[in-house]
């Protein structure tokens, strides 16, 4: 590593003013061939193949081991990322990815983040920066309104007597957002049980459905919670996996009679792997009963429930402590953004509060002001605030709930498809804009062979570069799952899939036959 | 907010593909006013108040408070920006700006974040985007070159018999780094203790100097550690703040004699308050008699050591289990970015791994690649990477080791000036470009009112608009913080800032004698 030392005794002979790495003109130059670069990626992502054909290890073979030592010219970098980066990409801006959750995007949302960059302020507290705390708060209380959130979690003002006790915070994660949470549920059980430091902990105990995201799990564990104490409650076909509160009463009673302190249930509105939707408020009014604090993880369909017709799956959300969505899945918004709302902050900030010296400010001291350090993991944060706020300004409700409708309409269509061709069955009922379908076993078809044939199905759609689809396994089933909604998408586009689908079935159905 | 509930009956008519969010035209349109934006910004962000004079709740009464129906010019929503957003903002970018630690940027990084946002990516898996993961494996291991960090804490490739345990993952903060390696550490010394589930936190004990970042202690709460396990070590001038490792191990060995499990020291390099350093060999020594986990907190320092003459304050870091420094503070690199390296994956996957159906795939379960998700609290993750090696590419070694050196270089011109004033005194002494320094009480002026001084001047600096400083309180004294190194400072800005510190004092001072 010779080469990148410089010699020490040489380095007070360097200008103070030589090196400018926010000149204007080159900060516009480097930004102009950066949207020219976008402008050609979305001009041209359809014919790239959605999943990469890149094995373990390319970039490296690709692009220098050792960082060098001198500079470039900009082109020459964006030539490496066309040539190297872009053909090792999974392309979720591609029209043709159906896996996972799509993360969508817009025009508004890439310029409120771009912005935001260049801005690069730290509102850690509110004097840190006013403008961006007062906009992710203003932004949180409007994305509230197109929910219909209660009042009791909007920040109403900063400032003024009229403040209640709700509030929100925007995230990077949902994990995050129940890690918080979590934490203050913990530290408020354990309050309550009187104990000795956490000397408790061992008794407190969380729930949730066991189509939960395993995030959460990770989550109640990150915050020390026992392992035997994080309860994973089966789910089936008979509540179309979705959590059943009888169910959960029943285990948490049995928990309070063994003397474990039931501390916190989370609730999903359409689960990752089938959104399965559990009933929110029947949850909440089990863990009414022995004051365990409720969290909704919206992350996907939150985004839905800002069209009237879709509002039903949130009934009962007046009466649970927290809720989470994330605009970056379906709100068109570019990563990160999970959007957090609580209550009661002060169950919030009294576990995640710091008072360090040099963040003493009289508006903090004043109690006025939403110091937002104080509802999230880490101290800096980004200014999320402006692009989620861009989003809502620029389109407005009507065409962010034409949006989901698009998406909802072209999800109906796939699953129309799906239905009529008696090759293949849908496994759950569809709820918003994920359809999860299989081939059925047929004409003697075991369960196995058909396993392993809607495996093969995805990995050879895969393999095309065509569509990318990812599975899931419910009840036991191989199940593909087809989530329409990628930004650039068009109806011709899961016309195009579906195609794809049914002469890839053929194919396999084929070979089935002949091997048999 | 009947206003914003479209006929839910009506919504079967729209047009499938009438909203199109990125359509690339508009993409391009909205980042070209972007851009201009930001060029208008960066060519009069000088002349702005650094500390905006708003008051609480300011934009909510300038802004609308409900979210429109209708969707508006992106003209419109850049002109509300431009007129309620930016007068409300403090601007970090400032030349004027000497509070925190600057977070520092470039042409490279905000155009590598602006690409990643417009591909928008979620690389959990390798499988969900190799480049992804690929890109920011290979940024660390170029960082850690530059810092010349053992090759045990590299990832070396992805794929290949050569791999070693060590490697690195991107985190949005410094707190996410602290707290997955507690994590980590804790699940660990339980392991080692026989804990019967989590029972046995209460007797793990954690460390830190007490000038270590109060996110430190945060975090170890967030993990579950039992606060009085919490060891804050007092420091004093006689180490110029930084941890004595002697202190250390007798607090250890104490603990150890009383039934407690030391399991984590957090050793930081430069911290936050005045730039102290820990003595980071001797601590990982004083660690390994009681197998603790050693991280380094480099979070705003690691980056000066990519400057040989810097280096010397790692000494030891081979010793240690991880470090973690943000080169969105002081290289270049826009938020978020901060990197962490462990010299044993698998110790930090075993407590962070989760292997949902949805997410399985080959390429995770020929054990070949890194799932970046299982090193971090969250499963989503931003293309950070990008910006990281964007930022080496562009510059080079060279220029970046340029950069730190121009701000200690102009550090050390303040420090000197404020040496040559008999008036102040430098606190401690400075190790980067922090320089800590205050009115010294004189002429039989009390400790009382000389912090009561140095606090007038804080405050009078800070309201003119000219220049921000923050404030620290070291060895009980009120001091004031001049961090050098906002990416748009210039010599002749420091010397401006000292200009009206020089003349305020000189006001605060007539009108000290005045009152006596």
């Amino acid at each position: 590593m010779g080469s990148i030392d410089a010699n020490p005794a040489a380095f007070e002979a360097f200008a103070v003013d030589g090196f400018q790495p926010l000149n204007a003109d080159e900060v516009r130059s480097y930004l102009h061939k950066s949207v020219d670069f976008i402008y050609d990626y979305y001009k041209s992502v359809e014919s790239l193949p959605v999943l990469p054909a890149v094995e373990p290890g390319y970039l490296r073979r690709q692009l220098q081991p050792a960082p060098p030592t001198s500079s470039a010219p900009f082109d020459v970098v964006m030539k490496e990322v066309r040539e190297a980066v872009v053909p090792g990409m999974t392309h979720w801006a591609s029209p043709n990815f159906f896996a996972f959750f799509p993360s969508t995007n817009s025009a508004a949302a890439i310029a409120g983040e771009l912005i935001a960059s260049a801005m690069n302020t730290v509102g850690f507290t509110w004097q840190a920066n006013p403008a961006a705390t007062e906009m992710e708060v203003l932004a949180l209380d409007w994305l509230a309104q197109l929910l219909r959130l209660p009042a009791s979690f909007m920040n109403r003002s900063t400032g003024g007597a009229a403040r209640g006790t709700g509030g929100g915070v925007i995230l990077g994660t949902t994990s995050e957002a129940m890690l918080v949470t979590l934490v203050s549920a913990r530290d408020a059980a354990l309050r309550r049980v009187g104990s000795d430091g956490v000397a408790g902990i061992t008794r407190l105990t969380v729930y949730a459905a066991d189509q939960t995201h395993s995030t959460f799990f990770k989550a109640c564990r990150l915050a020390g919670f026992d392992p035997a104490n994080i309860k994973s409650i089966p789910t089936g076909p008979d509540t179309d996996y979705a959590l059943d509160p009888a169910k959960l009463l029943e285990i948490m009673q049995a928990d309070v009679d063994a003397g474990l302190v039931p501390t916190y249930i989370c609730a999903t509105v359409g689960t990752t792997s089938s959104n399965a939707v559990d009933p929110v408020g029947a949850i909440a009014d089990v863990a009414a009963r022995f004051s365990a604090w409720v969290h909704i993880d919206a992350a996907y369909a939150g985004s839905a429930c800002i069209c009237p017709e879709f509002r039903h799956h949130l009934a009962g959300v007046e009466r649970v402590d927290s809720i989470s969505m994330s605009p970056h899945k379906w709100l068109m918004t570019c990563l990160d953004c999970t959007c957090l709302w609580v209550r009661d902050t002060h169950r919030l900030t009294g576990s995640l509060e710091t008072n360090p010296e040099y963040l003493k400010n009289d508006a903090s001291e004043s109690g006025t002001v939403t110091d937002l350090k104080d509802m999230q993991v880490g101290v800096g944060r980004r200014f999320r605030g402006l692009k989620l706020w861009m989003v809502m300004r620029t389109y407005g409700a009507a065409k962010l709930q034409e949006h989901i409708r698009s998406d909802v309409a072209m999800a109906k269509m796939f699953e129309d498809n799906v239905r009529s061709d008696d090759r293949f069955e849908v496994v759950v009922p569809r709820n918003f804009a994920l359809v999860c379908f299989r081939i059925k076993p047929r004409h003697g078809m075991t369960e196995e062979v058909a396993d392993e044939a809607n495996r093969e199905l995805m990995e050879r759609l895969n393999r095309t570069g065509k569509a990318y689809l990812a599975h899931t396994v419910v009840g036991g089933k191989f199940v593909l799952r087809f989530a329409v909604g990628s930004s650039l998408q068009e109806e011709r586009h899961v016309r195009s899939a579906w195609e794809l689908i049914k002469k890839t079935t053929t194919e396999i159905m084929e070979e089935i036959v002949v091997v048999e």
